[in-house]
């Protein structure tokens, strides 16, 4: 890596212990007995603490999908062709998406960057073109990414995360989309984590059994091909990952670095914050975990993370569509934490002494 | 009971299995790989057999709270005073209760039904007022309330759930507020599920141990009590129920009846459930459950449902927050459902043939 990727090693930003303390005498003092709002306490408490107010705004998300090619799928580990990674790009642009839809109904920005796919049809309006190359080598024969691809992959992250700031919203999601990247994830949380690819590979758009079981060989042998990445979270993210999950990696750093929370979609988007919170520990304070996914090696790498996402309906599809499923829970969490009385303000007695205000 | 409730017997509306079929269809034909929206495809799919509509409208709660005041505080079974019922209904009224809040958040149409509560301040503007006595009586003493204290409450909650119907919004929900009714409802739950009391009994708003213990005696020595009550679920919910629980069944039942879908709230709302579904099996299938309650006697409850909540996230307020806290998922479903592209819309290519359209 070059000096133009020295931001890597920026710290988090800190956290207000003392909004944080307030929020949470606040909730104590609400109409309701204390904690019966679970976990929309906590998340009220902890984006008083991101926010630096006691009483934080609901955020608006500013929603990025980046996308790209794999070449691994020359391996035969999807159901689905590569060309279907620019066809969803044009689908994205054009409106007819999950993420698109969901971003309309949240009223929330969306960008679409493609960082590089096979060439195909026409090119639609309203995408950002990275152009890194028309996909991942195929990380079974050798690295992913040369080293350049990588840093220009990580720069385009942080830039997205700049240009949602600007949007003002307060909350980041990455999303993804790529042909072949469950793959390519499975094979980074196996290089971070130690993990055998039996417990990382999944079915992702739809593998059988058998398919499961080629996928985690070709995982296998990569492993063994790429071994001198040794601890090195940049090395295994160069060399079995992604543009767009190199891409997510860098947008959540850089949210990380300049205080702006992130609520991290599912498989994907989990590996991606994995490298982040390796590369800065102090990353993992800004991101929120927005739901279980389905594909099974999800719960690696949440227990990796320490994370206890929100939601848990079995959805699996990426593109940040779940993430963007949990917004209306942060938004009831502030709304709720602002807007309730408090005992004293409503005259309702708090305990069994029966002494209201 | 009296001829004024021969309704109790009416079955539940149908479902209209063709429009489910259309909304499995299109499921199917949308640009995702298929059940990658997980649970919220099948949520706009029943909402499809509901409203009978291949593309569901997005559903606008109507929410109505019922409170009721309990005799059976007399033993000590809660940390807050019998007081705090009324103090609460005037917070609903005044806006700055939980459930208000979400209310506003929602657009959705809140209605306050006071069925009897203990006399105290000034009467809030804006609530119904049904005038069935000053709470129930101690069930651990004596039935906790006459036939006609019974039928007035579940046609009072009957009327509710035809008001909500004029409102014209396609979903209702049902929040309860009333000191003790936690304790009720595990008595109920009991009564129906011959459970013991040790399952069900919970800390409702912050019993601890040893107070959840004498509160599952004082419903052992109910139950004892009110033994004769048998296999009717009618005789369980007057004898140890409560005007709210009453009120919550009345609601759920007919909205079944007219053909109205019911997002059930917690603990004490889906004991009403429970009562509703065995007095007309049908009813379940017009219910959705919004969370899994911190309340450990949810559990028994759900399963006893068959029922698998939406959410699971530690609350256990009441109010029908929780139910408040799920209507954003099911209106993404209806917005994914109808929103998104097909594949030959979008020209993406739907298997591993690579034939887009």
């Amino acid at each position: 890596m070059t000096e133009d990727c020295d931001w890597l090693n920026v710290p988090a930003a800190p956290l207000d212990a003392g909004a944080a303390a307030r929020a949470r005498a606040r909730q104590e003092r609400l109409t309701k007995p204390p904690g019966s709002l679970g976990r929309l306490e906590t998340l009220a408490e902890r984006l008083a603490a991101l926010q630096g107010r006691e009483c934080p705004h609901p955020p608006h998300p500013w929603i990025t999908v980046f996308a790209g090619d794999h070449g691994v799928v020359a391996e035969g580990i999807s159901r689905f062709p590569q060309a279907v990674t620019a066809q969803m790009v044009a689908n994205f642009a054009a409106g007819g998406a999950a993420i698109t839809v969901l971003a309309r109904s949240l009223d929330a920005g969306l960008e679409i960057i493609d960082l590089g796919t096979l060439p195909g049809g026409p090119e639609p309006e309203g995408v950002i073109r990275a152009g890194l190359g028309p996909g991942t080598a195929n990380f079974a024969r050798e690295p992913a990414m040369t080293p350049a691809q990588l840093e220009r992959a990580l720069n385009t992250g942080r830039q997205a995360a700049e240009r949602a700031r600007q949007g003002g919203g307060g909350l980041f999601i990455g999303g993804e989309m790529g042909i072949g990247n469950t793959t390519a994830a499975a094979a980074v949380a196996c290089g971070l984590l130690g993990a055998s690819p039996d417990a990382l590979a999944g079915p992702g758009t739809g593998l059988d059994p058998a398919g499961v079981r080629h996928k985690a060989e070709v995982i296998e042998r990569a492993l063994a091909l790429h071994a001198e990445a040794g601890d090195s979270a940049l090395e295994w993210l160069r060399r079995v990952g992604g543009f767009e999950i190199a891409g997510l990696t860098g947008a959540f750093l850089a949210s990380a670095q300049i205080g702006q929370p992130v609520l991290v979609d599912g498989f994907i988007a989990s590996t991606a914050a994995l490298v982040a919170t390796r590369l800065c520990p102090g990353a993992g304070d800004w991101f929120f975990y927005a739901h279980r996914s389905a594909e099974p090696g999800h719960d690696r790498v949440l227990e990796a993370l320490g994370a206890q996402p929100l939601l848990d309906l079995g959805m699996r599809l990426g593109e940040g569509s779940g993430a963007a499923t949990a917004v209306p829970l942060l938004r009831m969490a502030c709304e709720l934490h602002a807007g309730m009385a408090t005992f004293d303000e409503a005259g309702v007695a708090d305990d069994e002494s029966g002494a209201g205000a």
